[in-house]
């Protein structure tokens, strides 16, 4: 589906018109100072047919933008370069992984996204607000849509942080290993699911800057660069989240241990406190002839008493010892 | 045995013929424009002797063809490309693992399977459907092999990916916990089978695209990028599948020992309250003769209602505490 | 906000000046042998706007070092350096990170720094008092703020290592494991933050020396390698803590079981102890007519010697065997 | 000592004669298309002088053939090829390691065996029933002894996987977590062993294929290269058991605790019912008055029949939920 | 402080002199056949002052050579090359690093030992009687150092091989796991110092061999290579340490809990075996006036034949099943 289409030259717009309108299509892009930029989503293969023509796209990008569940990657086809992103989003209090796919040559710049409600029309508008930055071309359009997609994960992983602060607050507090436990694991899964957005897309975007760069790119590798740069402070937060979230898991295994350690100290204690008890009980009811004690008329209180010192001694020293 | 063979003239198919007429096939082979396709299986020695002699195969290459049990690999010897992939499959809900062998030289290729039920038969078919592509000849045929071989490995990592899931949903479940690691063991010995099989391609890969490309693919090079990348998203899930099995694992240990803990704790609180119970009767179950107690005519309902109440007291607490 | 600025002649300082004194600064850097350095703290886009503009700042490297919380890096922008690095301090026991940014030109050094109470007075008045050195321009005045950000992280490594000690020393104390695991994970936590600002310096301080040097730095490339050591010390120190932390936990989880172990023991012990001495009292309190003993006249005591006994013998056996 | 030594002219053998009869030695030498061949085992520095000082074998070399002890390797002294490798055997059910040393020049290979039952006479009879190979020269026999010492890795790993197969059968059989864990930690033992041979060795192997090759094994590298495609097969395997034992363990701790957990629901089951029985009868033990149903006939036997009907609740209760 | 200083020409000692004579060390620097070697431990900035004006040694490697505290590296500063290296000793029963320093130049070697009381006379007197290895220059020197710095790391690997091995003989042993998991910790504390001591070197030592190597090495690369792959070995046992360490710490925590659930078993099964025995003695403890079996005359011996077969029943059964 179309969302919408301008021809842009040295930077400002000309005019918004539809992609389909060949004539109109093919004057501009006579022009050698002209890049016409398109936004498609949720793309056919036939709404695209007539660009693949026309822009000589490559029928594995075609296929690759249209069909999905790629890995976010960029690969170059001759002059051209294809680029796919992961765009990350809340839904329903989980990550949901969209994609946007960008075709970028040396006079046309196509994004198609699908699978996502987060949308570009903000990055067009700025865009437009700066002609002496657009002036650089579809390559310089190419990172203002990097940039935006790069940017979505911040929020993302800065809600992933505080999740993992919220649940270190109750890490330590006994009894709630059961719900620190599920959390830490529903957390590694997004946190895992992010992951695969961002590492691919690290490790793609070093072909943009330094080493070999596409010509198309030439001019705004610096650009490129300070997108990998943001992009690796977001890798390196998820892999600390990753490497704290281990030691968290390893924490609450102790948490549960200590507790059930300390579970198993009271349940001694108590149990040892009464088994005397009801032995001291026991023995004195047994029925011998000649247990003289129990004819002392003191004998009921004594024994009472004996066996409350008993009880209470064992409790102190239980209590010393942090049993109880 | 032979599967088929068949000669193909700038990417149309000429004929059907049996590769063992030497004559017919001589004739195809002196054609500049021509090559010809020889799928095999499961193949010995011998068979093979006849094309080892005429294509000049590398002795090394076809023992790797007969004997079986290699690992995925791309092996240039001379301007022929030999490649080795594995087949997997479901047998018996387990995953079987059969090998492809692919000797690629300018004017022809011949495939050997071995040991699976996986054939190829359509994609002999699909690229006799598009002969503007199977004009690019013997490397576009090796791609085709790869690309379906690839495929194959898409609805198997699906499969282990949804195990997962269904094991996660039962991971938190109180007594699912024997079943859980069996399942999650199983699973994990799964993966690392699939992990064989797919690692040390998406390595041999790396030498068809990218880099020094052998000269016989260098005009395929981007379709193989493609399989490379399709792989890379394999591997990727893989590993992600991997991290969270080691996760869910901790998790399961984890649960374990709540579980225990919390049993630990419902049996020292019942334990707790019947010890008080007859410790009380243990008392009154004394034989001194001046218990005046034991005289009064409300005594029994009177000690009955004590304990009663104790136990129902310590019950309460317990309770409070979540430990009942 | 401005903190100071200089011009210095060949490692001798000239004149403090103001850098918003548009025409000394300019009769400045119209003198080949002459280089100004700035330093900023706290600044605003706005503050360093004129500097940008007579600079030719990248506007991207503005815009890091204003909005803060970038990861450390270097990056060349043209013949200019510009290099971001973490400032760790600790602040009420926890350890805070703020940045320093260092733009650095042919004739020019500008350092900004956010976030933290760290200042660089002293690195101004060393370089000051070693003009042989300050004449190698402003790569020496990059070093000397690298070397003295470096130096600051010594003394917080060191600290860690000695917390790391302290926490072993009662590692394997009974009763002290809560309290070591939540030590342990704080002090992981706040190693992981160290790390953050020393593995990614690390790796771009080897773009200053070794491989291609940036022109400007080409003559303090043996400095910057110094520098890189000392780093390199602290990462192998941040990892051999890392390393052993993760051994500690394990420790400690095993210490807990062990201690578990222990008490379950006891409780088994003291339990079996009071269960015979109960179930003798039992026997003996049962009312059987014919119960010869029970007529005895010695039998009560001998009842009770027998008790004692074999509760002594268990006691003595669960003794040897270390139960008790 | 000396095994044999024969000298070979275009792959046929010439003649068995003493590598200490310096007249022949040096007559074989003397002809360019001949290349002696020289096995010895446990040799001493002196039996190997002679020999490094005709062939000008380094003395680092000689000391590493003679000492023992080294770790697998591949070294160039100038044009010769020096390599050391692991030669691994089953002696009495546990891993020992010898070695193998090869010095191989451009007319002469000598190979010291030291420290292991495991010989090559079977090399060199299948060598010289293939001279059409063996004419290739030194650095085929040096391709004929790797091969021999790798193929001889692969029933040892076989019979460690199969080890692991077995113990898997068991890991989740209550009772046998003990002697699990006893085994899979000798199988780590075992596997790590093996794996000390297996890697350096498939470092070293890059060196003689692929990338610069030393001169005198240039003719040979494509046998090289499916050596070290074996080896990496081995070391695949290695990893994946390594894996595997590692999440043995973990499944087998798992088990433990499962187990231990069962244990403990059981004792609490049975502990609960008899403290119930107890205490019922502690209650009609007391010795009050008034007790009224002490009394009535059918007191006795509804006593016992509540008591039973109660533990039978209790019982029942408990199996059901999976205690019992 | 000076140890000694000597000069050689073409690997024979000169003469041994004071290196403070400069009149001395000034006549045997202008031959270029000679060169000297000079060896101090634990120096002050002051004491190398006329070595660092005369032989134009950087300030750093300087400051280096004098705080100590180094990692161990290998530097370049112009035509010098610069090393540091740990010497690791027990002293107490546990692990002691000092450092040794090398300034190696064109015609001179001085080498500052701190911190330890190992020593190098052997190596001087070694090379002296090899001179014609010597005659290879400062270089050779240099190797000399190092190859004596690592023959000492390898008792200390063994040692902690064999502390790990007796460790390994009582790690199934009941009872032992305290013991054991403390010595496994201090082991693991000992084997992650040596490795900070080797694991930098052995990347150093990659510069010194294969690749590009400092001029002044050239000629002795292959010793250096000898001296890397010496430890190499070294390292591997390390890492071959440490992964078996990591799986002597699962197997231990495996221990604790099977042992920990053998006494559970035990625990429960008594408990078990006297609750019934307490039970059945509570049941015929009770007053109700119609209890016939009380008045038989074979009632006792019944009673105590039934509560003795029903726990000898249990026991047996609880026996059977491996519980005690």
């Amino acid at each position: 589906m179309l969302i919408n289409c301008a021809a842009y030259r040295s930077g400002v717009k000309v005019e918004d018109f539809s992609p389909y309108d060949e004539a109109t299509l093919g004057r501009h892009l006579s022009d050698p100072d002209t890049f016409v930029w398109i936004a498609l989503r949720d793309t056919t293969a036939e709404e695209l047919q007539p660009f693949q023509r026309l822009f000589h796209l490559h029928e594995l990008a075609v296929e690759d933008a249209t069909h999905g569940h790629q890995r976010p990657k960029v690969e170059e086809y001759g002059d051209l370069v294809f680029a796919v992103m992961h765009l990350v989003d809340w839904v329903d209090a989980d990550l949901s992984i969209g994609e946007v796919a960008v075709f970028c040559g040396p006079n046309f710049v196509i994004s198609v996204r699908s699978g996502s409600r987060l949308h570009f029309l903000g990055v067009r508008e700025r865009c437009e607000r700066e002609p002496h930055l657009l002036m650089q071309g579809p390559s310089f359009v190419l990172y203002a849509l990097m940039d935006a997609v790069v940017d979505r994960y911040f929020p993302i992983v800065d809600q992933l942080e505080s999740e993992l602060e919220e649940i270190e607050q109750s890490i330590f507090t006994p009894g709630a290993q059961l719900d620190n436990i599920k959390r830490l694991y529903e957390l590694k899964r997004r946190l895992m699911r992010l992951r695969r957005a961002v590492a691919p897309m690290l490790e793609m975007l070093s072909k943009l800057h330094g080493g070999r760069v596409p010509l198309l790119c030439s001019r705004t590798t610096e650009y490129f660069r300070d997108v990998a740069d943001h992009l690796a402070r977001i890798h390196a937060a998820i892999e600390s989240v990753r490497d704290t979230l281990a030691t968290a898991i390893q924490a609450n295994l102790s948490m549960v241990a200590i507790d059930d350690s300390a579970v198993t100290k009271r349940l001694a204690a108590w149990a040892g406190i009464f088994a005397v008890a009801t032995a001291f009980a026991g023995i004195w009811g047994m029925n011998f002839e000649q247990m003289p004690e129990l004819k002392w008329a003191w004998g009921y209180p004594a024994a009472l008493g004996l066996i409350v010192s008993v009880c209470g001694l064992l409790w102190w020293r239980f209590r010393r010892a942090g049993w109880l």
